[in-house]
């Protein structure tokens, strides 16, 4: 579900506002929001990497304008702006430090020259704690005191909110919760990064290819091996699909990968025991749209219930995100919000 | 080390004042302290768990009013009291449920029930939890930002501190750090909660002495046989002497241990990236006392560098905890004392 469908017009919005960026390697969306998180305006622009990061915060400037004018406000308007990138990152210092995906701009001060483009204070955060504190706002989490999310696309992000606490580690570090160890042995999956046995290695787009590659190798019967040999591309897309026409094999992958996202679940309900649990990211199988979708969310609560601890089993709420997309620029404006608000206290007592 | 050792005197002493109470399946400790942390007076009584709960908390109570009088000090000038018991309980209502190591005591309201002998209001928190808010305080972690405790005894306990925020989870649950989920398959170790895979079932005492019995059944040479056909009791700390006097298979124990360790640590920096892990419990092989105390440290670090994100591995601290068993009624003391300046500093804005 896309929040971009339910605009507010200026009439009933909040003040004050905020804008949020949340930067991706193939695009940039920019929306304003009011206090309560509700989006006036909003637009994508093309990253472009290769143009390098001075042209990227210089559009990002002009596209900030831009929905502070498609909402009918001025600049003055505007209270703070949340930007939120990929990592990795130095958050206090707000520097881009070797991002996967946008190569070339490492080490790129980013929050500064963004700020001088826009003539606005910056919040910095990490894209996936951002769109978590979206969903923790006003998307999935909004009844819940605190939530852990589970991104779960090429790879599996994180986010952790603790009553309002973002949980940005000492060292932006936080929450990288694709990269807990859930097997020790040195025959463990390997991870993106390198390491063993991290969840990421089994329950990623990444992961779920290659556990699909190597069962039909191994031999395992499924009408995936048509599809591939009929020149379509192994995607979780093309596996979803298959299972949801009966093929027995692609629907088993399904539910392996919903285990593992469980087993997850689990650590973070034994270590962060928060109110609930939310899943989202391009990998949901379609969410509550979809029959496979469903069935995915009931075999991560079937792992769950089989795994943790009684009470935490019990209480705690995992459902899909609701945020899709948009959930990176309105949590990062949530963010900017927060910061706003902090500062305007004072400092702590 | 023992904070005991330093007791401070009233005239060095910094009001307000606040008393701790650590209970454990023995004994319960009880201890004075100031506003910095520094202990003015203690003692230890019997739990005595037979007597049941109602005995058990007034003679609470009356250990409370000794270690006032001990320090020069009346009821008047203690502002709170803190009081942390073994789980499961539910901290909001003050409740133990099912403690393990108190079972008579179950469903019993034992905040309350202190809180009327004492005749002053109580903190209640998890023991594990307030040993670990203890060293955060002014012990192993007293400069660190944010830190993780793993309490290696019986079982494997965990304290995770953000900023002063303990994280006490939604269900009394939080910080179970040794119920992560290091091997997910069905092979997996059994844990003492029933649950496979957990980092418990492979480096609390109990686990052990498991491993080191089944490799000795499988026929491992080890100067622990001898010593068993001698009578003697297969514990942590015979398995240190052996390592000590340069058994290859009792070092190899310890060793192993270490890396499960360094596998939790891991964990814990992905996940809550804190600027420091401490380890404290009876099972860390003499600390930095002994020779394999520090080769014990020494591993877990080596593990943490072989199997952590570059970031955290390069600065995230980890040492040994230094309140030794005084953390637990210390550590109380300062929750008490923190809930004391919340409630003093108004409701949040």
């Amino acid at each position: 579900m896309s929040n971009a469908s339910e605009l507010i017009g200026l009439d009933k919005a909040k003040p004050p506002f905020f804008v949020g960026v949340d930067v991706g390697g193939t695009n940039i969306k920019v929306g304003l929001v009011d206090d309560e998180g509700r989006t006036l305006s909003h637009l994508s622009i093309r990253t472009l990497v290769d143009r390098g990061p001075e042209d990227g915060a210089e559009r990002m400037g002009q596209a900030v304008k831009e929905v502070i004018a498609a909402a009918g406000l001025r600049p003055a308007d505007i209270v703070r702006v949340g930007l939120g990138t990929p990592g990795t990152m130095d958050v206090p210092k707000g520097m881009l430090l070797e991002p996967v995906n946008l190569k070339s701009w490492r080490n790129f001060p980013i929050r500064d020259r963004v700020a001088f483009h826009v003539g606005l204070p910056v919040t910095y955060a990490n894209d996936a704690k951002s769109a978590a504190y979206g969903e923790y706002w006003v998307g999935s989490g909004r009844n819940l005191h605190s939530m852990v999310l589970f991104t779960l696309g090429t790879g599996i992000g994180g986010g952790i909110i603790i009553g309002d606490l973002l949980v940005v580690g000492e060292h932006s570090h936080g929450a990288e919760c694709g990269h807990m160890i859930v097997d020790y042995n040195d025959n463990a999956r390997v991870c993106g990064c390198g390491h063993r046995g991290h969840l990421e290695a089994y329950a990623s787009a990444t992961a779920v290819i290659k556990r699909t590659e190597e069962a039909l190798a191994a031999g395992r019967k499924s009408s995936l091996s048509a599809k591939i040999e009929a020149g379509a591309e192994l995607t979780p897309l093309l596996i979803a699909t298959e299972a949801e026409a009966g093929d027995t094999f692609a629907l088993e992958i399904v539910h392996d990968t919903a285990r593992y996202i469980g087993i997850g679940a689990v650590n973070m309900m034994h270590v962060i025991d928060p109110s609930g649990i939310v899943l989202g990211g391009a990998m949901t199988f379609g969410g509550h749209g979809t029959a496979l979708g469903r069935q995915f969310l009931a075999t991560v609560k079937e792992e769950v219930q089989r795994r943790a601890l009684p009470i935490p089993a019990a209480k705690t709420t995992i459902d899909f995100a609701t945020l899709g997309g948009d959930a990176g620029y309105i949590g990062v404006a949530g963010l900017a919000r927060q910061e706003n608000r902090r500062l305007s206290a004072g400092p702590p007592k």
